[in-house]
């Protein structure tokens, strides 16, 4: 017998669940495993043996989640600490495994769950156990190194670009002077505020300046480039990143920020607010509107892109078909082999190299003036956005799959 | 010579613009009208003498706005006082009229506008002004009384549900336990947080609660309906009213409005953050996100509702046909004929029945706890949310229309 477990790890996206059914699928075809396990709630779950046999739940049903947003197999956030430091988490990780006649460990997750892949090859290696763990990447940030993009960013973008748009027209509408500000996830890095770029009306971009964390945010320019811009025209359109740091290093939310995850990390956010009375306080303007779009960015499957969708799904494949070639410590990664007409292919690189890095927005992407992006992040993020989802609807709206039987909720 | 005028005012809607192509096409059918100008911001733009000729601009391009979301002449937020205060309104639009040679003004708008329309009607009436008066109806709120239910409530609606059900799926995916609040419009009336109640997965519905103005907001009770419920699963939802007040009347948002309306009514919102707050802080849960929807409610046509789109553009095509027949101080309304199959028809009733009043949810389709629907809300919702919008697309995002030249932005 020799099994495989798919599991989910982190922040949800709208195509996390197409890599999981991409794993399903190509093993419907190569029927390399014998069983297609699901660990619920990630590792979290599997430590507590919350282990579901995913090939024996009828496949009409489960396939459904291709179309799913978030993450139809639980999610947890759980930092792996080293054997030396933690025993117990590997001892019964590779208990159950065996129980389990486990041999492939796919996760799907980001930088932390890449970490995860990482220390248990490497303790598998060590301790001569035959179990493989491949990653699947999965962020809507954008922020795994090496590979081209990541499944879950071409979603958020498209929809960040069509909220803009659309916010852009209703921010127009009244004779009197005003500012509309919208917030974008992001912590470390701008992808996603800098896909605001795609978002053009009558061939001008809608948002006149999009500000990143990759540059200190100087509220004193902020709001100079906001009045200066207001002398040129009545309504101007602001996108700013959650992750914008002012120059002690400090984030510009950390003020407004409530909570904190599990990793300590400060839950940010309400930086538009912020920003908002900060424009009133001062004069600058009379009229300000803001918008965070939150959760939204990660979970709106009605209009997520479908080339992001077939990319998720063409990696959850790739990793069986790795997995069979036999690596470990491995993810899969997808390179751009053309922008025009835009093909690319998924490939392995090793987790080491990913696990608790970033990748960067590119600053020679980033203008002069440090307040917009240029048009290489256009072309860049532009074909990652194309093609409309093909889930199928039901009384007016999309039907998802909600294995609600698999795991408590 | 024979002329009419279509303007739009107040907030926007997904569908606002349908109304104002279904006006154009109506005359470009029936003739009737020599040219169809448009008012830019409403009556404030009119009074300003900002009308454009739409019969002399490319067809091609205006009805793009069809499926457009926001107020594509613009809007304005103004509050037509009575002759006797302002005699100067009255007579500078009537000379204005006079010079264009119109005789049908058409606004698109929600209360405060259909009382625009009733005073100009009584004034041309009492002062035998060849001029005709006629109201259509938008607002996402719902809010008119007398017809069944408004263009621009069913898009609002659909985009409701749907981040929903998407926003509930995010909810679910950690084992701990949560809360997760999503806020609504709805200043007066509960229409719009009730249609949160057409998101159900696996035959459940998505909200375990459903919080309107109709109903006073106990605090106790809401952290009582959160508390127990916590004890029967390990996710809840619960969707609020911007709207609710508690005992003594108050907004509950009026403590976190930063400002006002034109009208002197508090810009609300920040209810969710407050309600969060809350539960954090009497230890009823640890975890808790929350989710303003504010705006993306009335601009995103990319989540319309065809049924909306299609009413809209209707009732404007029924203001022409009925102006022709010479009513003045009505509005279109929309009468529901039947339910299953959902068939509906426009009609004229009086703006003085319109104006300034509003529709309340109705009190026997509120649950016994308060905190919730009944089945009679989802059935009506329920078809006014159907079909999906057709509108083109260009480079991934949806293609929309913006007169640009037509107005200064």
């Amino acid at each position: 017998m020799k099994n495989c477990i798919v599991a989910q790890s982190g922040g949800p996206t709208s195509v996390i669940n197409a890599s999981a059914i991409g794993v399903l699928e190509e093993n419907n075809t190569s029927h390399y495993y014998d069983n297609v396990y699901a660990g619920i709630n990630g590792i979290q779950g599997i430590l507590n043996n919350h282990i579901v046999n995913l090939s024996t739940l009828p496949y009409d049903e489960v396939k459904g989640l291709k179309y799913t947003p978030s993450s139809g197999l639980g999610s947890c956030r759980y930092k792996l600490k080293s054997y030396e430091e933690n025993p117990e988490d590997y001892l019964n990780l590779f208990k159950l495994l065996e129980e389990h006649e486990i041999k492939t460990f796919f996760y799907i997750g980001g930088n932390d769950s890449q970490d995860t892949v990482h220390k248990f090859s490497i303790y598998a290696n060590k301790h001569n156990k035959d179990v493989k763990f491949i990653g699947i990447p999965k962020t809507i940030d954008n922020d795994l190194p090496i590979m081209d993009h990541t499944p879950g960013f071409g979603s958020a973008a498209k929809l960040i670009a069509t909220s803009v748009l659309e916010n852009f027209l209703d921010a127009s509408v009244y004779p009197a002077k005003g500012v509309f500000i919208l917030e974008t996830m992001g912590r470390d890095t701008g992808w996603l505020a800098a896909s605001a770029c795609i978002a053009t009306i009558n061939g001008k971009p809608a948002a006149d300046f999009i500000y990143l964390p990759e540059v200190v945010f100087d509220i004193d320019k902020f709001l100079k480039d906001v009045s200066k811009k207001l002398t040129e025209k009545n309504h101007i359109f602001v996108v700013v990143s959650e992750g914008v740091k002012t120059k002690d290093g400090k984030f510009l939310g950390e003020t407004c920020a409530t909570s904190f995850d599990k990793f300590g990390h400060a839950q940010l956010g309400g930086i538009c607010a912020y920003l908002k009375n900060l424009i009133l306080e001062t004069n600058t303007a009379e009229k300000v509107r803001v918008l965070e779009l939150s959760t939204i960015q990660r979970c709106s499957m009605h209009c997520a892109s479908q080339t992001d969708i077939d990319e998720a799904f063409e990696v959850g494949k790739a990793a069986v078909t790795y997995s069979i070639d036999g690596i470990s410590g491995n993810m899969i990664g997808i390179r751009r082999l053309s922008n025009s007409p835009y093909t690319a292919e998924p490939f392995a690189l090793e987790t080491s190299k990913v696990a608790n890095n970033i990748k960067y927005f590119p600053l020679e992407w980033i203008n002069k003036e440090g307040n917009n992006v240029t048009q290489e992040a256009y072309e860049y993020t532009l074909p990652l956005i194309m093609g409309e989802p093909k889930f199928s609807i039901e009384n007016g709206l999309p039907k998802y799959t909600f294995l609600e039987g698999a795991f408590n909720i």
